[in-house]
């Protein structure tokens, strides 16, 4: 018995999101099925943690068991062919430790997510980005962003299903840069709740708009309340960037 | 009657090519439909060049005269309202000169290549590269560019169906530049002949490979021949990037 971990990319749009669900296709379901080609065993696919509907990964981590004696190489090149024609790549595979958890280990998430700020909209990063088209004061949303970073309870910026035990988390770092007609956040934590980097996200854009002020936000943040927050941001502009461990 | 001149961008997948044909929708057919709707006029939508199948504009430029009395931001919002749910986006209209041509007046013309190359294929990026997972050497591929510099019969680089008169293309750039896992290559000239720029990118992927020289590039383009070249590189990476008008 190996233990491997995977790294893999995925475009989100066309499955459920990364875990298996009886609604339609998920990255979990296409990925155990290549392994059934690739192997013969039918054995689960954990992932770092699941994705919705929509939402993209740049490096998701997930880890399975195998009994058969495959190499690295084999199994990365394996599920990339058995795989086909869904619009999932794996991008690394390793044999690691047997007691390693691609979603007990992590020690960070870092998570992307992208504005396409202009007038006209996405042709060809359609589906890829949120696209806002009045004018975002870039500047703003960083100042206003800051006051989210630390330890805080986030049931302001977490969904209503939230199935999480404790609203409790530690946001490491938030930043916001405008590189051309984009703007991008980037979000990093050990962990994060359902919907918070879209929520967080959706009412960064308030501030960016003008509509909101970073005390704002703040006191979004202090009343413990989901209905204080901004909206939540749409899936497509959501990237799972990379997981890091040990 | 004002004439009105549009930036374009757009995915070309799903598309038969810029211009209007009977086999299936084009850019210039879903933008003539969406001016009809816009101003009830039904008038031709002349752009600086065709681009085939499947290949992606960031910039292209084309011209029409319209009798409504309509603003520029008008045009521009209205078009991309109607051009729904098509990978179409005007992100420009501009009321120019009664004189103005979108091809004869091109000056120049940019397009840009984009390769990925690693080991897997792209999720994200899917029909919006060429894929090449054998390592190339970016450096020797710009080297060997260097040689198809200049005002040169490119009959080696043409398709064999090219219905431009002249095989005769003076190339003012050719630049190859590695960013990560990408290599692109940015091309510009006042005109290119048909599959110009995909045959060059498939000759200097030969010498990324390390099988062919510059040299034997060099000859290729000596030989005035589309056999001595080597094959044309796929559509999906190519992107038409900009038009340059004096």
């Amino acid at each position: 018995m190996t233990k491997f971990r995977i790294a893999i990319e995925y475009d989100g749009r066309g499955f459920v999101g990364w875990q298996r669900q009886n609604n339609g296709p998920s990255i979990q379901e296409v990925l155990e099925e290549a392994l059934i080609k690739l192997s013969g065993e039918k054995t689960p696919i954990h992932g770092s943690g699941r994705t919705d509907a929509g939402v993209h990964a740049l490096g998701q981590v997930a880890h399975f068991d195998l009994e058969k004696d495959l190499d690295e190489k084999a199994v990365r090149d394996g599920l990339n062919f058995h795989v086909k024609p869904h619009r999932v790549s794996v991008l690394a595979a390793d044999i690691v430790d047997e007691t390693f958890h691609a979603r007990f280990d992590a020690t960070e998430r870092r998570y992307l997510y992208r504005i396409l700020n202009r007038r006209s909209p996405p042709a060809i990063l359609k589906g890829k980005v949120w696209w806002v088209p009045v004018g975002l004061d870039a500047r703003a949303m960083r100042e206003a962003a800051r006051r989210l970073v630390g330890r805080h309870d986030f049931t302001s910026f977490r969904a209503t299903r939230c199935q999480a035990q404790s609203p409790v988390r530690t946001l490491d770092a938030i930043a916001v840069d405008r590189i051309g007609e984009e703007i991008r956040v980037g979000v990093r934590a050990k962990s994060f709740l359902h919907h918070q980097v879209r929520n967080m996200v959706g009412t960064l854009k308030l501030v960016g708009e003008g509509k909101w002020t970073a005390n704002d936000v703040r006191a979004a943040l202090d009343a413990r309340d989901r209905g204080a927050a901004g909206p939540t941001a749409p899936a497509d502009g959501l990237y799972l960037e990379a997981i890091s461990y040990d």
